[in-house]
């Protein structure tokens, strides 16, 4: 430890270059401990400890060991210095300190009463992040990759669930924990562990919104290994990723709602403005995405035309690909918008339109470099998350609060899946078995997503207690509820070993036995969804990938000049093989363990260099939650089903 | 721009997660530019800018515009404010300021005479990161590219002249640039542009030692492209390789060097003391890569044996190789050693041994993760050196150091070259032809180690002028040697168009037929290369790797319990293919546009889960700068020249 203490010290010239290494070895350390870790469990089938509970694990022991064996060493840190001539805090500080000037650079405000928790340990403030690193660092890669890997048929097919779980019900789980949580402040209050006025019922909402973003990685993990059912499988899935987006952007909308007078009070124009908040963010962050994504999309759609062959480079492809997609998320955030949201949405539709453009090496490139850089940003968060635990230094943990906030989430949970689940099933054909809503309801893990929310801001009182809060039950969640993943499957009976495609078949088959007279009457339900459908692939296909039928074909005639200038050349050739019904599953394309995506087109004529226009839609059926309405489309184009994966 | 001067508020709650966003922008948006750039050029064969030129010509325009355009907003980082109370600067220092605490985190030391420089943009400080990012997060990816992707059969025949030129013409050209840049400075001080004693001949070496690392990446992707002969291609690259890692060490050697009364005359004591220094981290640098790749190899052996199989799982295995390579820089740095270096040789031994072990699946994906890393990381470097001339606020640009530095770089080069491949020449067999001798000299361009190694310390006057003329210096070399470089292969006439494995066969026989004499009289010369070669195939390739022959053989006798240990289960059936002059070279593996190695095995029989083991050892003879002497091996089992690729 003498050999940690040497990097404290300002005055060495060398240790400006040293003082990064130790705690970057120390997270390298504590991944390769988990990877090791995780390779011994997948190899004896242990399924109680996921990697990411690994992680925890280790970071929460090196974050004893830190905090616990190397001492405090800068005694200087503690005092608070008086400084009249200053009025603001400048970003830069000049100090002349014994006739030798310092810089020293902003890096936050720090309430009075956590001056004393700043004394000591050089070591604990430098293994703690800024928070800055988790939502511009680590975090994008993980919500990129699970819109790049969605899969999409499935998601689809269970679109309208996925969207009430995670709009209504993010909302309503919200609601639910901000009510539990003002009860027990009202009654800490009341026993005296609280002072009146310092927690609001807006502090109580902020709380219930960062608890309500949900992050069942570890089931998921699950799931996947043990192909449990797809439908259970895709509505966590979608509900997971679409929900953080919602979570992220209702904690800001709630965090600059400020009524006017009494913040207990109902402020009408204060909550619309929210809301209107909320609706503009959420908006304006799908639209920066999936922007980015459509450039991206244009840029390598342009590799088919006499110009230029981006494809032949698959680094500069890559290199394109993975710029264009973080831009997308660090535009959003220089807008005052919401990266995470603008980068998921992009993710997505780089999957529904790049993805079919690049190279085949780029596919796969892209693949295993997201996929590399989501499982190492996991395990990072998840090993910081254990080693915050010991480290951060102004935790608060209280007993009442903790107890309370573990009983909101739980009841939360239930208010969202089970009434939202009820309701579903008034409309779905295809219900959501009862124990498939039990599953739902355990899987309501916690995770990066409630932590980096947490962690945004730890200036106060409350929200120290809320961070330390947060912590913990994610700690709870991901240990209990993750570690108990196998058991309960089997307890609810669920069924595993699932060919995703056979069930699929089998699913849609059942289906339009059943309701093929429903088709034309109920129809227009889902107009909305039948209207981008058609225009996706009537219009944005053809112009930013070479699939779907030619532009001159579907544009009006009018505009058969412009059509010709966007069409690919190849689309003329290729569009009598355009079927829109026709499922490609292509299962050697990656071998991947983790995720992979179902949309990967196979070229079959690829070596004579025209690339085949399939209009592979995997889309069966629209669901908007207003029912199970088979989608029938105009296109079909002679032979409705047929199975190219075969 | 407004909007970005939003961004540089201290107050604002949401500055923390947009600040950085705006300047990571900035910086896609020229990696963008650069890519699509390079896309273009590449479609026009123009080969006079290379990406890292016109990512710096990039980087030139925006830094130009950031410079001019931005206004300076934070008025008060001017002031330096003084404080009674403080001894010595704390890493953490908390200030009231008006009845509110803020952090402040130590940055560094300043001269006085810097002070009025700070005064302003905070944009322009915003895009300036701090040298421990490049060392720390750019370098290591790019320099383990190199050693990972280094063509180890060409190396290796050349081995003895590339080590000549890295060390003893490293050596040279720091002591020339040296010499030629202390009489410049006595000059300077003679007509009053310096004062006495402030610039000592220390100064000048280390400014020698950091302008001797060069970077041919320009010229070696033309070479490349245009597939230039493979012993020019392999003595450059080599050379760069080896010399970047004698020079950091140089480098650091010089700066610790301090004689203890005049420092201007010899002291012996404290010049053997750096001399000592310099082999001290040379060699721990090199033990500590070694040991990392060495430990890689272990665990990625293990999949062979019946406790595990890593294999299986590509990410995990991934993971590990990537996190114990960066394992292996970071515990260099922590330990005071040079983690350049360490990451170097644990790129080249990873290649040598663990490369062997990884799934088909983890070679190529190593190899595109650190080639994709590489090709961001270099162009970072490059765009941020282009930004720095204007955004850099303490540049010294002395016409007469400048142009003393120019000279001296060319006439050190020069004295490094020549001499020495006039002396290779008198052992080696092959001799370096003239015209190779003037491409060498003409392809002493410098980079990113020159700029990193100058930019690490800018705190007084004489430093801040070395990093401004290594600036220039490294612009002037890329831009105009580098574009230069297609004119000049014609010029010098040397042939284009070499297939790299038909070159060395042909030399190969020409060779052994003129020198069949000489194999048995001279074979003792390259002894110390012979015991080397035989140790890493009799013990460490089969310990590590599952070719070579098993260690049961390799061993003596009573070692056997010990040897059938360690040794693969699968070594003992394919021994007897074991052959180990073959060739082994692989097109189709990887569809590299850039870099790729050569030492890729195809594992022939790969279905049947039995990988074979081949001594793929792709060493034909040993040079080490004494002679070209034919290495013949006891070894050789039956067919002495069998080429599998065919």
């Amino acid at each position: 430890m003498e050999k940690l203490k040497k990097y404290v010290s300002v005055k060495d010239e060398d240790h400006f270059y040293q003082q990064g290494a130790v705690e970057l070895l120390i997270f390298n350390f504590l991944l390769i401990l988990t990877i090791l870790t995780i390779w011994l469990f997948k190899n004896h089938r242990f399924r109680f400890l996921h990697e990411t509970g690994g992680a925890m694990l280790y970071g929460l022991v090196m974050g004893l060991i830190i905090r616990y064996v190397t001492k405090s060493s800068d005694v200087e840190s503690g005092t608070v210095y008086e400084c009249e001539k200053l009025k603001t805090g400048p970003s830069t500080l000049l100090i002349n300190i014994t006739n030798q000037v310092y810089e020293y650079q902003y890096k936050r405000e720090i309430s009075h009463h956590n001056v004393n928790g700043h004394q000591g340990n050089a070591m604990l403030q430098k293994m703690t992040f800024d928070p800055p690193i988790f939502f511009n660092i680590l975090l994008p890669p993980i919500i990129f990759h699970a819109g790049y890997s969605l899969k999409k048929r499935h998601f689809f097919r269970n679109l309208g669930s996925i969207l009430t779980y995670a709009f209504l019900g993010t909302a309503i789980s919200c609601i639910v924990i901000g009510l539990i949580m003002y009860g027990f402040v009202k009654a800490m209050v009341h026993i005296d562990q609280l002072k009146q006025g310092e927690f609001h019922f807006t502090d109580c909402l902020f709380f219930g919104s960062l608890m309500s973003a949900t992050d069942p990685v570890t089931v998921l993990a699950i799931f996947h290994e043990l192909n449990v059912d797809t439908d259970l499988y895709t509505l966590l899935f979608g509900e997971s990723v679409l929900n953080d987006a919602v979570a992220i952007v209702l904690t800001h909308s709630i965090s600059i709602y400020s009524p006017k007078e009494n913040p207990n009070t109902f402020d009408a124009a204060a909550f619309f403005q929210s809301v209107g908040n909320f609706l503009g963010i959420f908006a304006g962050s799908f639209a920066m995405g999936s922007s980015y994504a459509v450039v991206t999309a244009l840029i390598s759609f342009m590799h088919l035309t006499k110009f230029t062959k981006l494809c032949d480079f698959p680094v500069l492809e890559t290199g394109l690909f993975f710029l264009l997609s973080w831009s997308a998320f660090l535009s959003a955030e220089a807008a005052g918008l919401t990266g995470i949201v603008a980068v998921l949405f992009c993710g997505v539709t780089q999957a529904h339109y790049t993805y079919n453009n690049l190279s085949p090496d780029s596919k796969r490139r892209t693949k295993q470099l997201f996929e590399f850089m989501n499982f190492l940003a996991e395990n990072v968060i998840f090993c910081y998350m254990g080693l915050t635990l010991f480290t951060f230094q102004n935790h608060i943990f209280n007993p009442l609060f903790i107890f309370g906030a573990l009983v909101a989430v739980f009841v939360a949970r239930a208010s969202n899946i089970y009434p939202l689940s009820f309701l579903l099933n008034l409309g779905r054909k295809q219900k959501i078995p009862r124990n498939f809503q039990h599953m739902m309801m355990f899987s309501g893990l916690r995770g990066a997503i409630a932590f980096a929310l947490a962690i945004r801001d730890t200036g106060s009182q409350p929200k120290q207690m809320m961070f330390s809060t947060a912590l913990l039950i994610v700690f709870f969640t991901v240990w209990v509820l993750g570690g108990g993943t196998t058991p309960m499957l089997t307890w609810l009976q669920i069924r595993v070993g699932v060919d995703p495609d056979e069930d699929l078949k089998a699913k849609a088959a059942s289906q339009s036995a059943s309701n093929l007279d429903k088709n034309t009457t109920k129809a227009e339900s889902a107009w909305l969804f039948r209207v981008w459908y058609g225009f996706d692939h009537k219009y944005l296909k053809p112009l930013l990938t070479h699939t779907g039928p030619p532009l001159t074909s579907t544009l009006p005639e009018w505009c058969n000049p412009v059509a010709r200038l966007l069409t690919s050349p190849s689309a003329y050739g290729d569009h009598l093989k355009d079927d829109d019904t026709v499922y490609i599953i292509n299962n050697d394309e990656l071998t991947e363990n983790y995720e992979s995506s179902a949309h990967i087109s196979v070229p079959a004529q690829e070596s004579t260099g025209s690339i085949q226009a399939t209009g592979k839609e995997d889309l069966q059926e629209g669901d908007l939650g207003l029912g199970g309405y088979k989608l029938q489309l105009q296109h079909t184009a002679g032979q409705p089903q047929k199975n190219l994966s075969a």
